[in-house]
């Protein structure tokens, strides 16, 4: 969870405390624009972004809470005060109020909201167990989602959130390089993926968050993990993998390898290549002022017209940052326009049930004039295992 | 997440089959005793209960629905179908019913409720972004917690699950009588819990889920993890650990151990035998029928007789099974009456800040005749790195 005596993840905690300190005061400005007289933040990712640190057990209440009109402040469980020293709020000089174990935590956080607020928004993620409790206590109050004030913010990466994205891309792209000394026929696809997992941690990530390794028919189903079942000559292998950063900027790239050997499906070949193509279409279609949609239509436009249209049974993308999946999605529907800063994968797919998979996956900053690339491993068919 | 080719988890899937049917039964029954019409399950802990398996990304909603009267049906992302695949559910022949990315999966679920459904309950760990969610789409419903019906049955462990409990409680024994292997003077408390988390794995862990590694002064604040700090000779370690067994049942299990060497602090035999006393006080007073505040009572008694009731900061203990903090809680103003099958831990402590703290804490199971103990590690005061 959490060590007290860890370094602070930043190199310079001044310069990050007026971040926060300014995502703070934005997410206050946000909320007065929605008609939200306070946000209210449990642990999680957006308490990561807000406050510079998240700790917290599941069933304890620690929240902060941002008022449109006045100062944050924040409640924690009592045992976990210190967890808390040396943080960034703490800096900042936000107030703490504990709770201790056997007290009613919502009446707790109650006395911590404006005396007129009546209508709250809490954190996406937020347990419903929280949500409920603090809806219950402030009698008459309007509960609604924080998560699109929160995504405006969220959203648009600053520089340094670019920065560290493009170094947990490099470090997963040195894995993908590496696929070929793990990925041989006999090897089981869990096999594989024990040695992908550790090489993630070796080349930069905390730990493994995800390790697809789909073999063959597995390839078919667009999240199948790892399974027992051997890898066979001939295989197209999705190798979907990714994790956080120390600062908990996450990395997410999928390419899909060919195994030596005959046995093989004979439209692989061709089949690989469209997904190329879409992937590509997909990735030139990123501009600022572009919809979200426009990206999932512009590589699903090339699978469509190659006459695979209904095997394409995902959205094109969703975004990142310190959660692996978070706003905005690259799917049909979101009219939203693409400003600078937004982060997100582009990984279109043909699923082919009972024969095999084919995705191709990077990660996409929009720049100022298109797009920068997080990820730089090859994508032109790499056979392994010959 | 989920591999479609691992074995089941339970060795009898018939048998297993019929104790998930049983589970849904009665959890229809609890909602209707509790005046809910419908109860909705997202992926976690009460999903793997009744469902015997739980996969599905946080932002796409997955959600079991067990109405009051009727049958249970369950939502999944289509991506996600195929990880169902000859899952219990899909065996007892559950309707599935699928989404696909750009609809909205709220209006799906709305489909599956029945058409008189207005009082809805969901559990604990749904995140806000659902569960209003599914409020907003179900107009004039009243949103509930499902926590306490699902607790009603969660709470009383079936034969397999204690002996689930007593399987992984053994193997987190076995690490704790290895700590002598890795806690000595000059090691940080970082390298002896990276030595820690891969015995629980070698033990017979999935996973190490928390390894709190706290010396000197750090064992004051109860959820200290692991730090940089270098063990000292005298210093009083405070070791917290666990994880899930393959199953999912958790183990937790904290010993204090004394470092060899001189510059130890002159109360902590005293203070250690305070809490072994209060630790043994509180597995005494378990029995059906008594309250779980009696025990939390038992316990701090104890320690407040001893003259540090102050510095015992935390509840007594929290239930334990596929979650690691799950009810019931021995705490203050908890009147509920224990019954034959409910599993928790014992836990209490002496945080002295600034100086060091002692916690000792075993899972027990609440048996016919008394005190079931899942952990049997040895609590005299072991002396390490002599």
């Amino acid at each position: 969870m959490f060590a007290e005596s860890s370094p602070s993840p930043s190199p310079s905690p001044a310069a990050a405390n007026a971040a926060f300190a300014d995502r703070l005061a934005r997410l206050a400005v946000q909320a007065g624009l929605a008609g939200v007289d306070v946000v209210i933040i449990a642990p999680g990712a957006d308490l990561q972004y807000f406050a510079g640190h998240s700790v917290g057990s599941h069933e304890r209440l620690t929240a902060l809470v941002v008022p449109a009109v006045g100062e944050p402040q924040i409640l924690v469980p009592t045992l976990e005060r210190p967890g808390w020293s040396g943080s960034p709020l703490e800096q900042l000089g936000v107030p703490f109020t504990t709770w201790t174990d056997g007290a009613d935590p919502y009446q707790a956080l109650i006395g911590l909201l404006p005396l007129t607020a009546t209508v709250l928004a809490v954190d996406y993620h937020m347990p419903a167990v929280h949500a409920l409790g603090i809806q219950a206590a402030q009698q008459g109050s309007e509960l609604r989602l924080a998560g699109e004030i929160i995504g405006e913010l969220r959203m648009r990466k600053a520089a340094d959130e670019v920065a560290a994205l493009a170094d947990i891309g490099a470090a997963i792209d040195r894995v993908q390089a590496r696929i070929g000394e793990w990925l041989r026929p006999g090897r089981t696809e869990a096999e594989v993926a024990a040695d992908i997992a550790a090489a993630l941690v070796e080349e930069g990530h905390t730990r493994a968050d995800f390790v697809i390794v789909a073999s063959g028919s597995n390839g078919a189903s667009p999240h199948h993990e790892a399974s027992p079942k051997v890898i066979e000559p001939g295989d197209p292998v999705v190798i979907d993998i990714g994790g956080p950063s120390p600062a908990g900027y996450y990395s997410d790239c999928t390419r899909t390898y060919q195994v030596a050997g005959d046995g093989g499906d004979p439209d692989f070949d061709k089949v690989y290549e469209i997904v190329r193509q879409a992937q590509q279409a997909g990735v030139d279609a990123v501009r600022t002022g572009a919809t979200a949609e426009s990206i999932d239509k512009a590589s699903r436009s090339v699978i469509e017209e190659a006459g695979y249209g209904e095997y394409f049974i995902t959205r094109t993308g969703h975004g990142i940052g310190l959660e692996v999946h978070e706003h905005p999605y690259m799917v049909s529907g979101n009219a939203m326009l693409l400003e600078e800063g937004m982060a997100f994968s582009v990984e279109p797919g043909i699923y082919l049930t009972g024969r095999f998979g084919v995705r191709i996956e990077d990660i996409v900053v929009v720049g100022r004039d298109g797009p920068l690339l997080m990820n730089n491993a090859a994508k032109t068919l790499i056979t392994v295992g010959g």
